[in-house]
Formats: C-alpha cells, structure tokens, sequence
C-alpha cells in the first residue's frame, strides 16, 4: 500500500442528497437498470495514460505534476501499478485501460520493451486475483516515440510497419492474457502533415493490410474479444485516416473488415471531427459497427482535443440512451479517456475527476433509462415514419418498384405530399422531463 | 438578343499583361497544355442557379438584384435561357450545369412542372445547336419546396420519396436528352435536424434504395454520363448524410454501389467537412471515386457556405496538380458553383465574376503542369516509399507474413528504424517555385 | 380574438412532476427566489420576428409556415398583433421585444413606413392595457431592405446614414413612449464583406458618430431605459464591427460612449465568436457594461446562427449563476431571440418553443440561486486570491511599488512561489449538485 | 564556427529563374522598394525559441530534433547563440527575437536566472560587434515554469507577479542594452481554464498594473523602443484576455495605455481569433496601436497555433498592402515566429524554412507595392465614400447635425438611397493582376 493517496477514503455511494464532495450520489453500482447492475450498464474504466502517466504538459509549459512512481526504471512502473490499483479500488472501478508504453519502460530494443510489458502484465495479474477490476482493452502506443513521428502502419519505411507489427503482437497477447474484453486501435499518427510528401492510396494500403494481419492473429491466438479503432480527424496529424465513424466504415469494407473490427468512439474526437457524440454513436449503430466509448468531454471553444472529464448530464443522457436503446455494451463500455487540467496537482484531484465523471455516467444511466422505459421518444419516431408500413412504399424500398413505376404512380395519383411538423421543441422539452 | 449584357464585350485571350479587367490573361482556350486544349482540360461550366435564379437574399435580407426574369412564368423561364446563353457566349464557357427548379417554374402538379423542365429543355436544345456550350450535368432540386423541408429520399413520409423519384426520373431524362456528361444528386435535406426525430438507419436504406433506383433507371435508358453525388457535411441540415468523400463512399459500399457512383467534390463543402479541397481530391482518387468539382471558394472565417469565386491560385494549383496527377477529367469538369456577393447588383459583375474565375483556373493549371512536367515533386515522393520495393516489404504487404512471422524479424533483426526528414518545408518552397 | 391558438390552454405551472407537455414544470412567476418574484428575476420577452414573421426559409429554401397575417397591409400587421397578444396571454409572459419592420410594413417613404410603425404602437398601447406584457426594448431593422447592404451607419453613402438616422428617431421614440426598458441598436450589416472596397477607420468614426446621435437624442427626450448594443461577430456580414462584449468595449470607450451604453448578449453570437455565454457575461460585468441578454442556443455543430431555444440547464444555470453574482439585471432580462425549427410548422410548436425555453430558464434560475445561497463556490474564489490582501500585495497592485522595487524584493527575499490545484474538477462537481 | 550548418552555403538572391532551392528568388536586401531597400520594409527576424529551443515534441510525442545544445549548461547556451547567429548569418537576418528563457538556463532562483540571460545577452552584444543582425525584440517567457500555470500577472498568488515583475525587469533592461527596436509581452497563461476559480474582474486589474509598471520602467530607464502586446485568443489557456486587437485596444483604454502600448499580430492567432491576418491589422491601424507583426500561417483545417512558415503570396501581399498602405513599420517587423514541422529533422531544414518564408515575403512585398503604385484599389475606396465629402454629410459626421435634424430632412427631402454594386469580383480580379 503506497500513501499516494493517504487519508482519503473509498467513494462510496451516499444517494443524491451528499453533500460529500468525495461521495457518490447517483452511481450505485449494484442498483439494477433495465434488468443490469448499474455497474454492468456503464462497465466503466480508469485509463493508465492520463492518470498515471501523463505530466501535466503542454505545448506551453511542461510538469506540473510530481508523482513519486515518474521514471524510467522498472521499480516505477511497479510503484506506478500499485497507485494505480489503489485509484481503481478507491473508485470501485470495475475495469481500466491501458497502452503498452504507459505501464512499462521502453527498452533498447524491442525484444527488451516487450518483456518489460510482459513483466508489468504478470504484476497486473497478480494484483488482479484480489482486486475486482478487469481489463476493458489494451493497446499499443504507436505514436510517441520518434521512430512514429510519419506514422506507423502508414509509414514510408517498411521497417516501422514491422516494428509495430512487432509491439502490436505483444500487446494483443498481454491483453489476451489479462483476460481483455477489447483491443484497441488509435492510428494517433496514421495520416500525414502534408500531402506533398503523401501517396495516400498506397498508405491506406499498408494501413489495410496491418489491421488484417492484427485480425488474423487475433484468431490464431483465440482471442476473444473486440478488435475497435478509435475514430480521430486530427491532432497530432493534420488529416488522419480514421477522420470519424464514416471513414473507418469506408476504410473496413474496402479491405473487407467491417465484419471484424468495430469503433470506439471518443466524445471529444466526435466533436472534432463536426459531429455530436450521438451522431457518432448512431452512425455506428446504423452501420453495425458500434463496439465502445471514450466518455469525456472536449471544451465547445477550444479546436484541440482536451479530454476532460465529463459533466453535462443532458448531453450525456441522449448519448447513454441511443447506447441502450442499440441495445447497450456487448465487450464496449465507458473508458474515462479523460485527463485532469494541469492546474490540478494533488492526489485527491484525481479521484475527485473520476469520481465526478462516473457520477455523471450514472445520473445520466438513470435518466436515459427513464426515457426508454417511458417509451414517448421511441413511440415518437416510429409513428412518423409510419407510411412506410403500407404495401406500396414497402414494395419501393424492396425493389419491387422501378424509378418509371415510381414516377408514374406519381403521375397518375397526382400525389402531392404535405409537410407534417417535425415536433422538435416538443420533443427536446420531452427530454428535459428526464434529464 | 436581350439587352441584359448590352455594351460588354466577349471576354477574349489577352496575355498576362493585360490590364482590360474584362479579358482572360491566362485563359487561353486552344493553348496545349499536357497534351489536351486547355479548355478540354478544364471544362469549366457556368452554374444556373446563382447567376440566374438567385435574387441576392441572405437570411438578414431579401432580394438586392434586379434582373428582368425574376418571375414564375414561362416567358420569364425563357428570357433567362435566354441571357444564360449570352453569358455563356460571353465567356466562351465550354458546358453549364442546372437544378430542374433552376430553367422552369414549378406547376400546379409534378407533371405540369416535369413539363415546364421539358420545354425549356427543348429550348435549350434549340441554342445549342448554334452555341458551343454544352451540358456538364443536370440536377434535381430535391431541397426548395416546403415538401421536402424533412428530406426527399429520407422523408419519413414515403410519398415524398415517391415525388422525388418522379422528379429525379424526368431530369435524368432530359440531362440524357441534352447530351449530359453526368447527372448530379446532392442531398440537400437528406440529413437531420435533431436525432430525437430520426431513424438514421431507416433513412440510409430508403436512400440506398434511391440511388439505386437512379443507377438502374440510367442503365435502362443507356445514359452513358457518370452519376455524382455531391458530399457536403451540413447546411441546411444540420448533419447531412453526405458528410464527406469518405461518408460518401461507406454508404456506396454498404449498397453496392461503389462501382457506379462517383463524387463531384465542391471545395467550400470540404472545407466545412474540416478538409482541404486536394484532401478530398486525393481520398477520392486512393478510393477510385473522383469524378468532377464544384470550383468555388468558402470563407476560411465565416462557417457557412459560401460560394465565393475561387481567387487564390497557388491553392488551386495544388488541387489541380492532384486532378491532373490523378488523370484529369473523364466526365468531369470545373463547375462555378459560385455565386456574387450580394451587393454585386450589375450585369458586368457577373462577367467579373466568371471571368475571374476562369482565369484564376487556367493560371492554376499551368502552374499545375509545370509541376508535373518537372517532375521533382512525384519523384520526390517516390523515393521516400522506396524501401516498400524490397522483396520483404512487399511480402508484408501482400499478404505473405503473418503478425508473428514479421514479429519474430524484428526481435530476430533488432531492427531499430531511424526517422527521416519529412522535408516538408522544402517541398512547400519548390511547390512556389510554380505557382 | 383570433382562432389561431385556438383549443390551446394558457401554459401553467404546475409542479416538477407534471407529465402535461405544455405546463410550466419550474417556471412559477410569484416564487420567489433571492428576494424577488421569479418573473421579476427572469423578466422573460417573447421575440416578435422569429416568432410572428420569419417564413420558415434558410439558403436552401423558402416559406414551411402558413400564418394568416403574412402579408404587407396594415391588417396583416394588426392581425398580426392579436395573434402576438394572444401567444403572450398563453404564456403569462411579462415582457416583448420588436424591430420596427416587425411590426408594420414598410411604406412608399420613410415618412409613410414611420407611421405605419407609430400606428401599429398605438395599437400596441391599447392591448398593453388589458394585458400584462410590457416592452422589454424596441430596436430598428437596419438590415432587410436593400438600401441597407452595405451598412447603415457604416454605408459609403451618407443618404443611408440619414435614413437609418431617420429610421431610430422614430423607433426610438416608439420605444419610449410604449414603456420600453431598454432600446437596442444590433449592427447587423456594420461591417464589411471584403476589406478591398472599405475604409474600416471611416466606417467606425461614421458609427461612433451615430451611435453619439442616438445618446443625445435619448437624453433629449427623457428616455429613461438603457441603451444597449447586441454584439455579433459576423453573419451575415463577413466580419461585424461589435464582434463580441471586448470589440464593443473598445469601441464605446473609443468614442466616449462607455457609460451610455451597454451590451445585450446573445448566447449564440458568443459561441459564434469563440466564447462560451458565460465568457461574454463576465467580461462585460468586470468592464461594467452588462446589460441584457438574447436566451437562445447555437448548434455547437453549426456555424451559423441558428437560434435555437434554450435546453441544456447546465450550462444556462452557470450563466445565471454569473448574471445574478453580478447584481442580475437592472432593466435588462431574457429575451428569447429564439426561432423555431422551420419543420415545427404548427401553432401548438410556437407555444412548445416558448414554454420550454421558459421553463428551463426557470429551473436554472432555481439552480443558480441554489449556488448563491450556498455560497461554496463564491467563498472558494475569494480564498483563492486571498493573498492579495496582504499590504505587500496591496501596495503592489495600488502603484506603490514600481517594477524595480518589486524586483528587488524577489531577489532579497529570494520568493520561489509554489502552484496550488486549482481544483477544476471538484469545482465542476461542486456545480452538478445543484444543476 | 559551429559545423552543425556544414557545407551548407550562405542563401543569396538569384533572381526569379533560379531553381536553387537554397536561394532567394525574390527577396534581394538593397532593391529598392517604395523608397526604402526591401530589407528596410521588411524587417525580417530570426525567433530563437522554434529554431533553436522547441525539441519537436507534440502533445502525442517527445523530441525529435537531436541538436547539440540540448542541455542545461552554459555552454549548451552559448554553443546555441553560435549556431543561432550562424543561421542568422547564412540568411542574412537583419533581426532577431527571444525569449528570456530561451537563451540561458533557470537558475535556481531568480536572480541567479537573471544573471544567465545577463551573460548570455553579453555574448549576444559580443556576437553582435561583427554579425549585422539587430535584436528586433525580446520578452520574458511567463508561461513554460510551473509556477506560471494560473497566470503571471494574473496569478491568484501576488508572489508570482511579483516574481513575473522581476523577470520582466531584468528582460526589458537586457533588451535595451541590446538594442532592441521593441519589447513584447504575450499573455501566455494571462487567462482562464474555468470561470470557476476565476475572478475575471481582479485578474484585469492585475494585468493593469503590471503593464503599467512595465510602461513605467520603460520610461525610467529610458528605452525608447515600443512596448508591444501579441494578442492570441486561447491555447495553452481555454480563454486569452488579449483575445484580438480589439480586447487589447479594449484593455488598454481601460487602463490608460492606449498611447503607450501597440499590438504585434501573429497571422495565426488571428485566424484562431476568426479574424484574416488583415482584419487585425486594419483593425490595429484604424485605433492607431499598429505595431509588429509574428509571420506565419496556421492550417485552416487545425483549432490550434501551428505555427507554420508562411507559403501563400497573394494572402501575405494583402496583409502587406495594407501595412504598407498605414505608414510600414515604424519600429516593427516581420519576425517569423514559425517552427519546422517536426518531421523536418535536418540543419537544412531550417534553412529551408527561413529562407523560403523571407522569400515568400519579399515576393509579397513587390506584389503589395506595385497594388500601392498603380492605386487602382485605393482610388476605388476613395469613390466609394466620395458622397462623405459634401457639406450635409460633413456636418452629419461632425456633430453639427441632431438626430432630430437628420430625421427630418430625410422626411422633407423624400430621400430613398439607392444601392450601388461593392464590386467585390472586379476588385478580387485587379489584386490578382498583382499577386
Ligand atoms: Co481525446
Ligand atoms: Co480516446
Ligand atoms: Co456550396
Ligand atoms: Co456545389
Ligand atoms: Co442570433
Ligand atoms: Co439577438
Ligand atoms: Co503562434
Ligand atoms: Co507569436
């Protein structure tokens, strides 16, 4: 037990009337909703880099946090482990999420840094037989070291692809071995800074084929899991491949995938890329594509990705609903992909970040759960696409009717259609019955 | 002969030293330039739609331009064939494009209207044969009329879907009739305005169905002109289906249609995707569905769409360097989808406009070729993926090494690739030498 | 009494567990909160343009709504009024806010379009003595003619300068004489679509100088409400002059106007200027110029100004909370510069829009006095500077201390100031407790 | 002499044809341009923190330069001015820029700290004697330590502003005695993360005084160069209080130092702010605080500072037609505050970037001085206000007319201004004759 967090309690469920800062007042993980645990409805996760690795930089200005377990030495990454096992059981979190660099040193080899991931996972395991926290997905950071810096699947030099070949095989066998629900993939660096030095056909290309030899071994090794990308538009490239929940649709079924591989999608990165969090959600879900989340929350006024915590319970209610009502989590769930501000310097702001965020998730369980069991919202929408339950229109949706068939009944009917409300007020007070 | 444009003169070649502002100074339509006419090299088309039929409202102010065929009937229809053709004549401009809506009044019925679009039609036929102007494409206008105010093919109402696919079957028609190029969807309002009202899912199959009601109907009729659709991410709607090329091209894939379908990038609608326009262009090209560009510019300051002129050469160059790079234009070509500012009230504005234009394209296209003639940017990027040619490489990328096999290298190797200069800086100053 | 809203009851309140879509659920007029009636805190105005004039059009397309006053006579616009008067009635709302256009239609002459304006004001008065609603403010359309393109006090001609001159005096005087609270003057096209044909110091000494015309005209006639400018960055301008709170305050001081007038701040036009609502709200009260608001939302995803009712309490909590830390309003209130969706064609939408916008304004205010009285959040603050009461500090902040001598002393006393959390994310939480 | 620049030769002019890449093409120092030798209007300057500090690191990846003065000693610092003023020689860089902390090491206090910048600024004034580079400004970095994280001057903490004065003093002392033609301060962190811990209304007061005490030691010690102010509207900050220029010139009225303090505009922090490089220096010169400018662009497509070498000539002729067109620089200059892309590994590479920006901006001052000679677009403004000329209009703008006066001569004379054509396209078309 280390005393990086000494003197602060386990956050504990006090019903919505606390006034502890330190206390849960919505999430109560065994409160059943819509015939689950609340836990098993949100499968919520701490992530490793952010919280344990990450330093308070930023473009400006560097550290402003001091964490004993900062350094390069394996005895840090096991101090590092211990912290972080400390947060999860403080928090009651039942999963976390981690990528291969952030638990362990890199070595002068990749033989080495392989091992040292393989040690810290044993150390994992270890803890893991007396903590209740699993893993939500693995992944493995192809984009901070320089070697990355023109990508890693999509890089001009073949040798960076086998590289990351290299670390990906690893990390997919670590995750398996830690009994990993998912394994992640975020191309940080797959795209470019300019196209005058790009051939994006071919980049995509290697992209194709590094994510198909990902999926064959993933069935080799008889890992069961999901294999996710997570969608980004941008930053740090200027343009990257995976743009946004289209895009990594386009690119599965050109390489023949979109049966493979599903999305994680990051709130802040939806937002990004011009989309709301729910847009992305249910395109997705359109696209049978929907696997996880990154739950956080990206400033409406700043164009960078600011991963903070989230906290606007309407906001996150709709999102939460569309996620049920697509029939929720199957191996996904609520990755804190979130980071406190670099202001935020003492060991009790990290708990008060999670704790804060994993409240919110389940206010907005709760409120996204009243609307589905009330049923307006849903009645709602079929209601209006009703007509499309006659005879005559189903048969022009199954092709039974041609564009002259179609255009002739027009005719002959002198079919005049007549705009019908589309309630949007109505149906945004709705919402704010239960939010 | 109206007397709209009285006292302007063609817009003729005059050399880069001209100060007539009323004379091209690069575009010169017979000059050679890689190998084609300049003006088969650009095929560059007048838009109907903001030359003709808008009257210079903007949502803080109604019509500012007084033009004397402002009105719904059929001799007001043909007094603006009329003063197109002048204008196109005036420019010498190789093709227009239309909306339906565009050349004829709307009727009590659609097919009094689909007749009005027949007889104008007709009547534009009648010009061409003494004008050199012929059709770049045809398009329906799916997005005026109050009945599609909740989409045409994605209403929730099927007899919309119905009307629109008798509208969309009429205009092919007559585009084939024409002697089109290409025919044109844009999906104005196939998109939403809240998720709270919409069944994403349902709407991407009704338009699937659409589209492919469209392709079948072009194959029946042997329409031998490539089917565009225009992505654009947003407005009017507020998520439009269309979003980008690559939201494009999942849904041609998810309905099999990405052998039949192409994309006519508009370089204001990639720049509200969040896109450069060659980002389009070349995503386009790595998938094999570029077909033809809506030329115009948007304001880097205003989130909007606005369909300025295109002014700004060396961006144009680069994008044209990709166009030509990529092949040049098949069925495609450069459409003006740009309108004048609003207190451009003039008839020579709207020369000044086009004219501008013009030449702005055709400086860019021999800025365009002489970088390809040179040379030293593709070379450039060839030797920078030139380690893909070793037989190991090529045997990861085609398949021949499994994850553990290249993994099993690369421990075995120690390789420990070295990052190399993207030489980004030197590439943006050869590209000026050019432009 | 028109049969518009016919069938519809008066909105009431009645209570948080109310299921009646068109019943106040928070907004309860005579509860008070902080000291006053909740009516009087919100001091809440139903808009006339969005609501009683705008068709239903965007750039893409025209009229979805049918009202029977549209229309240019001067029964239109008296129909027009009743309809207005009767939405007020539903909704108990204690205030309304005009553009003179709004109202009455325009003349052959400004003379004639004046009286038109008074008439439809003297109309006006005798409803406003059987109904509650009072005048929030008054303000000219200085933007929808033509005449108007380039600007009103800004225009090249100085014939426009005069006719928006003559077109204030009127509409000002109007405002008075209904009991208006405050008149507001927003510059809808004082700006400028391209640097190349504007001389910005011109256009800024003609605006200060009409803005000056209409402080003394004010003060000459006894007009007792605020003066207030509603800034907006841009659109449909390409660039506003009162770009945001800090454009406006730099141009008011500029021309000596800094205690004459103050801001009315509209939700969307911050977040099109890169402020969150609350940003704008506090600068102007540090500047000492807050005067009124405009409670709408913007599509984070648009943009452009889409004028959406408000429905995130979260946020709108945050800005109250400022609004009422600050003093709340004087004369100011929340007018709704809010229009609904143009699918939302009905009469029942119009009340669906208001009362939902009313009644989450109502339960934000709720929140934010919550905050107030609980007083964490405001104490935290103070303890955060509170080292700046020390006389050191005291000394150095008053001019008693010049650079050298604070330079000295670092170095004698050899300070090494340590960072302190700032404590984002607990404060963040802290506000969820009563949002 | 340094190798690190070996058998890299010295970039000279060699006219337009040359296809050198390591030659100016158009940027030739003595030619005489509008009555001054082009390196006279330009004022081009080296930045020491992108060239010689910045690692490449971004926030998804550490270093990848390898320098050899990467280190903390020194001599580290004095092998970096070598190289610095090698570069500076190789270009033939009339100026320079720095911060502080760029130059020397933090000590372990502040005096110690200022001792390094002392001594390393004695080496500068050494170098100084035989390198014909100029110091064109220096200013204190108040934002990389972490004891600047809540702000300098800003800081809740009165120690930190006090320490920030002390670094400001020693700055502003070493930038005199070096000559420097200005001194600059950007409010890094002179901003907020979140309104709640933020008293924005003190934090002004704040910056008030110290930049008092600034102006006032300026006087003191009798530096007769310009105290500038870099506005940039967010990042590292969520929220700038130097937003824009028009939040600068707001502040600075506010308190008092309008006269005394000018602006340097970055292009890319105005683009961030939603302004054109040329709406900010407009804006600047038409309130008289037109200082200096930071060349470089931002990508369109980024939300956040890139920093980049300028590369489009007819946006940078623009921007100089207009400084040209205020007067030029009187004290300023075009500092490139540009960084390498950090792919760009090699010594070339700065090259390339430094030689090809001051190329760019010397072909953009011929294009902007031949705009200005020819006169066609200053003659159009010109007419465009021609009716503010005449006696009424003077009188109006003067204060000679009431409100009451102007009205009712509107009214008397019937007026009813007609719109005239802004000739947007046409003015576009003539910028293009010379870009
Ligand atoms: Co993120
Ligand atoms: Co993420
Ligand atoms: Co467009
Ligand atoms: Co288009
Ligand atoms: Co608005
Ligand atoms: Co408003
Ligand atoms: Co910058
Ligand atoms: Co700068």
């Amino acid at each position: 037990m280390s005393d990086f967090f000494k003197g602060i309690e386990p956050v504990r469920y006090q019903g919505p009337d606390s006034t502890d800062p330190l206390a849960f007042r919505f999430y109560d993980p065994d409160r059943e909703v819509l015939g689950k645990r609340m836990e098993d409805q949100l499968r919520m996760a701490v992530c490793y880099w952010h919280s344990f690795c990450w330093p308070g930089g930023d473009p400006f200005g560097g550290q402003t946090f001091d964490r004993p377990w900062f350094g390069d030495a394996m005895k840090d990454a096991k101090l590092k482990a211990d912290v972080a096992f400390e947060l999860f059981d403080l928090l009651g979190a039942p999963f976390f999420t981690f990528h291969d660099r952030d638990i362990a040193p890199e070595g002068d080899s990749l033989a080495e840094s392989n091992r040292n991931v393989r040690e810290i996972a044993d150390y994992f395991a270890s803890k893991m037989e007396t903590s209740k926290t699993r893993l939500l997905w693995g992944t493995a950071n192809l984009f901070s070291n320089k070697r990355y810096m023109a990508g890693a699947a999509t890089n001009p030099d073949p040798d960076v692809f086998a590289y990351a070949a290299g670390q990906v095989k690893n990390c997919l066998e670590v995750t398996k071995d830690l009994g990993g629900a998912n394994y992640v993939l975020w191309g940080g660096r797959e795209g470019y800074e300019t196209l005058l030095n790009t051939d994006i056909k071919r980049e995509l290309d290697q992209l194709g084929r590094f994510l198909s030899l990902v999926v064959e071994h993933k069935h080799k090794i008889g890992f069961d899991g999901t294999i996710l990308i997570e969608p980004k538009p941008q930053e740090p490239t200027r343009h990257q491949y995976d743009f946004d929940v289209s895009a990594v649709f386009a690119f599965l079924q050109r390489y023949g995938l979109e049966k493979e591989v599903k999305v994680n999608i990051e709130v802040g990165h939806a937002v990004l890329a011009g989309h709301s969090f729910e847009d992305e959600i249910c395109a997705a879900q359109a696209y049978g594509i929907f696997g996880s989340v990154d739950a956080n929350r990206n400033d409406y006024q700043s164009g960078w990705d600011t991963d903070q915590f989230p906290n606007n319970v309407p906001e996150l209610a709709l999102a939460i609903y569309y996620i049920l009502k697509g029939g929720g989590f199957a191996t996904g769930g609520f990755n804190f992909d979130a980071k406190l501000r670099r202001q935020s310097l003492d060991p009790v702001d990290l708990v008060h970040g999670h704790a804060g965020g994993m409240d919110i998730c389940a206010r907005a369980l709760l409120a996204a759960a009243a609307m589905l069991e009330d049923g307006s919202l849903a009645s709602f929408v079929d209601d209006r696409y009703a007509g499309w339950e006659t005879p005559e229109a189903k048969a022009m949706l199954s092709g039974k009717r041609s564009l002259a068939d179609i255009a002739e009944r027009v005719e002959r009917e002198g079919l005049d259609p007549k705009p019908r409300s589309g309630r949007q007020e109505f149906l945004e007070n709705l919402v704010n019955r239960f939010v």
